[in-house]
């Protein structure tokens, strides 16, 4: 079992095709779910990948353009009729706060939870945290403000060396302050170094979700080594005049984007309606940044 | 070819299901589209479907129910992007009109095409009429404002009986009064009587579309004899205290209407995602009424 996965409910842009469904991430950290966008279709698409409304927290949307929304009323809905409990956040602009409230009142005046915005800017920020993870928004160029959201787990405890505790006989009370990094210190008062007890903990994985957007080269530095990094990918380079025009991206750019920022891995999406066969932006990308993946709905990629 | 079918494109109800889509039928008169409410997901099933964008003018919303809405916000804004001209007209309450407006002046604020309103009132009515059909609103009992609507074909005209009319000498400037039932009269005088010239016009067929509601028998009156009854059937009678509960009917309620108002079929939908098995709703209601059909995505029913 995965600790953390990336699933695709929907990787189509605006103009629907039977190919696919507009933009819904999921992420599943520790079997809690994190959703990045919610177009249309994002409840059934939930379903068929089994992954269960009841672990659904948080919602954060990257823009207002309703092929990244318009799952949102439907999905909330849902939620009251199954009698959902406890909070759902969706982190999304002011604007986006007042537009989605006003719908929601109207169609779900009495939902079973409590419903909160959380209001984010167009700017560099960290506006999530948990036990798990931090979210950090990165400013997005698009047609209307957009953000992108980097989701990183927080620094784990460091393995005990088990042999090590017993033999120098470490209280198993004090035990979580030593996989915390803390020294030993024995009764008479000799210090047993936390790298004596313990091994590095293991790694905290990182996910970029990139979209919609311009390329922008400097975005890297704010990106970094993440493990993972979704970048939109709405065109193929022959296109990149309709790209530029249109506040997006083509495969090659986003190939560029994992190259410059050392991603691991580069997952592509959010594929224009023209082009009926993929494979054409996953060769573009991968002549520049190799390790690249196609993203397709009911996908789901382990992070670690 | 059929020139009246039934296209189902969603026929489950609020809660949704890997096995529906919530509520969405569209009439193909003639190729000319006529979609009756619009969950969620509608835009992805009329493409599946191979019912052109471009053929759909009208939109009637039987109430404010999101499962019945949802899809419409989507919809809109795909014919902008597909360059759609002409005019596309809602026909719903005055609720419907001022939330639905706001949603679509936030989230496509300039549409390539005149969007509409027709408010209408959930009394019996006259709504619309073309050259091809009539649309009347008959009043239901939901737990909102909700009406059903009965689409009926205007009188065609009647078949020259082409013998006839050239044994007679009927001029061809005349034969269109001919075929609409005027009697030739020939220039000595002599009248030609219609019945002598033409043969009865072909069937007008007639669907009434009825849902979400509790079982009213005094409909039965204002529905009439039509081809094709849909009758919403939320539930079993073995759920009949939830049915009348909820303001919804069971399949043995939507059958005794069809056999009240004479109809000459029944289609079923609208079924609450409890039930796994739907055959138990057909075997419900044909033991009323035998000429009954289950509704299901993706069914194309002929009226003629």
């Amino acid at each position: 079992m995965n600790q953390f996965t990336i699933n695709i409910l929907g990787c189509g842009s605006a103009k629907p095709s039977t190919r696919h469904y507009p933009s819904c991430t999921v992420l599943n950290v520790r079997e809690n779910l994190y959703m990045v966008d919610c177009g249309e279709g994002a409840q059934m698409q939930m379903q068929r990948q089994k992954l269960r409304f009841n672990r659904l927290n948080h919602i954060f949307l990257t823009h207002l353009h309703g092929d990244h929304v318009f799952g949102l009323p439907g999905l909330l809905s849902t939620l009251s009729l199954l009698k959902r409990e406890g909070t759902v956040t969706i982190h999304t602009f002011a604007d986006g706060i007042r537009v989605l409230r006003d719908i929601i009142r109207y169609f779900s005046p009495i939902l079973t939870y409590d419903l909160v915005f959380n209001e984010i800017s167009p700017g560099t920020d960290l506006i999530y945290e948990d036990r798990h993870i931090t979210v950090r928004t990165i400013p997005l160029k698009h047609r209307l403000p957009c953000v992108g959201y980097i989701f990183e787990e927080k620094q784990k405890p460091r393995h005990l060396i088990g042999q090590m505790a017993d033999f120098h006989q470490v209280p198993i009370a004090v035990r979580k302050d030593i996989i915390q990094g803390a020294d030993f210190i024995k009764s008479d008062g000799t210090v047993i170094p936390n790298s004596m007890l313990t091994t590095a903990p293991s790694h905290s994985a990182s996910y970029a979700h990139i979209g919609d957007t311009s390329f922008i080269p400097k975005m890297a530095d704010k990106i970094g080594p993440v493990d993972l990094l979704y970048h939109e990918s709405t065109y193929l380079t022959a296109d990149l005049h309709d790209a530029a025009g249109r506040g997006h991206s083509t495969a090659a750019q986003a190939a560029t984007m994992a190259e410059m920022c050392g991603a691991g891995q580069l997952l592509l999406g959010h594929y224009s309606s023209r082009y009926k066969d993929l494979s054409l932006f996953l060769n573009e990308a991968r002549e520049i940044f190799p390790n690249t993946i196609l993203g397709f709905e009911g996908m789901s990629v382990p992070l670690i």
